[in-house]
């Protein structure tokens, strides 16, 4: 089965980690290709406009990759916005998943409430509006940042851990938290050491991600094309002649 | 990867197309042990009482294969009423994926919105429940029914399917339907049919929740033991001295 | 008027505790029969398995009750996680009235807001969702515990009246409720008391159900047979000839 | 117990066939007082300027009652706006219930989805918003209304007799569903027919609100005076010095 | 263009501080007259039945400007409990707009979300209820009060400006408010200097409704006459022969 | 007061007939700049993809426009998708106002309910989204289409209106729509026509944005830069040294 991993934003060692992650608990029989965001892809997706400028690049890699020799089976997309999720899902044949929507589907289904932990303050509305769009508004009990730019999880990951954890103990106790969900792709490395410390399910987005796109895949189950999820149109037959 | 399925009721045929629909789609090395409903399971699920009935025997059966020699790595409950699934969440040590979640949760990562078919107008208003309990309240456009008993499609197959297949036609017409979720795991073997008469993805959710099980599990994911699916508590430590 | 009470739980002692409740805000002519869970049910309800192997005893003291000389006109299930409800509104002749869902409804008629206090913090997500289910996700602005089991309440009472005044407290304080809802049937004992000490109403299920079940005996309204709640069906006309 | 019926409109002989409806109905012991709107009160209550004008005589109307002899125990807004609901929960002692509230709560006890049937097509969006704010805009599946003005009810009671019945079976086949709710105070003479006609439950809100008060004050739960619904405060004290 | 601006309440001199923000904010060519309500009208708005009491004089003091030779081209209810909104909305030609609504709406286009400040708790679950029927019960998180009474904010200015400022802070750290709306029109002078101590966009109601009633008017656009807000019913014709 | 208004896509007659009806409904003073788009923007927006790649060009006309001269006062996005809103409110400085988030607030200021008319089946779902997402669930009874290409609006525009009558019609019968909404902007000409014909309030997003994006202006609301909509962040001081 191929998968095709994309990061949306230009931190090639961002990519390194997430692809890394997803072979590890990839099925053996799985291809991981991973690519980093291009073009006018910022180093970091912080908010709309990042997001914005980061996905026309990554429908282009889809799009290229869904041309090659070995078009994937199964798309995921490793940014905890899930940027261009929709518009994804509308260019390509394979199914696409997003890593916010897998991870808050996985913790549905092993938690009876759950909550989110990111990086900065400034995604918490983001988050929380897609657990509103994907019906975990209930579920999710909260979204709590731990005031950490993305990128700083690489460069002070010991910091980053030390306010997860205190971060994650909020949740437990505040939130009712039974399980907590990693708002960031760049957390993936932290996932088993957090889920140690608080003592409850810590779920990857990626790890997520990686499962539902080959379940989906090996399901049969591919995007409906009957509606909303169509290919783009041709607008060219539009026109007045 | 040890799977084991439920049939809550006590219809040994219809765990036989279970286990087959399970088994076709299953990972290579995943083993599929089905089981069927005994002591007061009735032979349908078609409503709140019967599925009351049919759930002891399920649980039982959940403590029985945890405690033999190849415990299950997951679990799934095959009736799209996901009859006592919260409860196996507490007493199973392996997560427990219900069919009627897994299938929504697959409808909603395909299609943005889709509706229901299942048996008899007194579901209905049970699923649609779920849908709501589940998240999945504004991506589920309608629960149809073709008013007919969960048996009768084993005995009159000819009759269910060209019901599903009307039903299922006024669905994509009425409610703009992107998928269809079967809702009833004794419609798994008409899946492909329909999915071919209707021109768009039908969801079954047994191959659903097959997947997702084996998802779950790959991936590491338990349920969460600290909060309201820990285990039962014992008593006895309650009582006054 | 007949009442029939069903404490799904073992523990007689707090059956009786319940009908004394009952019997002393009953109308005059009302008989209050109550039923003690046997069979599998455990001593306390505290989590969805306990609540599943409470049920079908539950159901079968009503068949019993509804095939005696003195069937009853109303029937109350005396448990806050109103196990079983929609399957003994199935069986049932008479209107059925759980704890839960009548203390929610009494306090949207006396209150604009109120919180519930419960017994132990696994509870707390189960009442959640029947507050949600029962459409006072608004009027209920916070289920909290004491983090007592069930039994203590008769084992310790004192500990227990205590730690309810000071969650009391907390959510006149911090949650603005206006009234509180007791959350468990062993709890009736200390209503009046808490309520002096809050200076707000407080309102035990065991009362409003036993209200609304006479008054839904008293009206003229019995459980709709016509849609999800009509008896459960025979299956044996449904199988092949 | 005394209870005290308000219809907030200035037709005296609705008032006389809502009272004779709570006679009928009420506990043996119980004795009713109704009063007709005055002042400002419009002949029958059609949309939000004619509940508005009524209001004032009703609360006046409440707090004579309350200064006499001999107080109610209990009070019943009959018109199925509900109109100054809230505002009488404020400046009463007794407790107040609305008869679309209170139709709802009985609708939602003895049936998994119920349907609406009211007078005039503009009362119907008012409907919905009281079903949205009451809780019940799940298990209410639709409002519909029959096209006629509220006091044609008594002058053409064949022709609304009729609309009524054809009404509801659409809302038995169209909307699923298990159950009426009359949306008006002037339909209570026809509740039996229809049901008879319709064969499901068929809800009047004059006699559940009827029942809802004797079960309040019966069961001693009174509206509570520690947050929104406190007595209207007196401004002398906050003016300057 | 003429603007009407109703202050329900029966104080004048709030009524002046009104008038004098809405001239400061008007367009060149907008003429404003404020009226102060008569009659039954309370001193200060605080609770439902204030507002039922000052809502008849309100609806007639509409009429009576619609009637003169200069009719509004909008109208504005300046009470942040918009009382009567939709019966103004139903006897107005004009469109009317309330300062709630209008500041919320506000709020939602220049900030995800925003808390609400107002005076008195009793007001927090009326305006939590107006947050919720117009579609801003995600945008909103939290209503907060000063605890002081309406008529303070003029006789006490600088304690309730510090009271603001408290709230407006607390708001700002445990709420994630982006955003803060004045929950009383009596807030209006002390808006730019909050706006100045907190560091983000503070919304009064006075001057976005007044915005927002331009905006209506100088667009075309008037309200529906064509369902629940056609003019009220005249009962004449509805009376048998 | 200089307003920008952006075409997100690249059909410049579009641009020039949604600058038409800006100008004839903008205030005297109002200088409109109406910019089409560039660069991989679409020639019409029809679905998630085309909005994608309309969006950066869309953003870096706004960086473009207030680096300018003329910076201007207010924004508005001129497609009913409302694509890049938040982006656009990141990172300009003035308020932005999208033309589906406008009507659909207007509406509800002038309606209890409405009904949206859209071009395609496939932009259905997106702006039953919106609605959602910008609270306007239960005031928006229906989203319809005409199933016309948006570029058929300007090329077959008798064929186009006809069909807007007649779904405009669908929507008062059976939505009980009291005000229906244009949902595209190429139909801002059919507004006036299509009002006539249907005897009910046609809101026009173009019209309702220019007049909203004015009233913020003149009321001296801006974006909140404080959260989730602050300027985007740079990166570069996140990177390891």
């Amino acid at each position: 089965m191929n998968l095709l991993i994309l990061n949306p934003n230009s931190t090639a060692s961002m990519t390194d980690t997430i692809a890394a992650t997803a072979r590890r608990v990839a099925l053996p029989g799985s291809r991981i290709v991973a690519v980093t965001g291009s073009g006018t892809a910022p180093a970091s997706v912080e908010g709309h406009a990042d997001a914005a400028f980061a996905i026309p690049a990554m429908l282009a890699a889809i799009r290229l990759a869904e041309a090659g020799g070995a078009p994937p089976d199964a798309i995921v997309i490793a940014c905890f916005d899930d940027p261009g999720l929709l518009a994804a899902r509308e260019i390509a044949c394979a199914p696409v998943v997003g890593i916010a929507q897998a991870a808050m589907q996985v913790a549905m289904l092993i938690s009876a409430r759950f909550s989110i932990v990111t990086t900065l303050p400034r995604s918490v509305p983001i988050i929380e509006e897609l657990a509103h769009v994907y019906g975990a508004g209930n579920a999710c009990r909260r979204v709590r940042s731990v005031d950490i730019p993305v990128l700083a999880l690489e460069s002070a990951p010991d910091a980053a851990f030390a306010r997860l954890v205190a971060e994650g103990r909020r949740a437990l106790a505040e939130d009712g938290a039974e399980a907590i969900v990693l708002g960031c792709a760049g957390m993936a490395e932290m996932c088993g050491k957090l889920s140690h410390a608080l003592g409850v399910p810590v779920i990857d987005g990626v790890v997520a991600a990686v499962k539902l796109a080959e379940a989906l895949a090996g399901g049969g189950f591919s995007t409906s094309k009957a509606g909303s999820l169509a290919y783009p149109r041709n607008k060219a037959a539009d026109a007045p002649a």
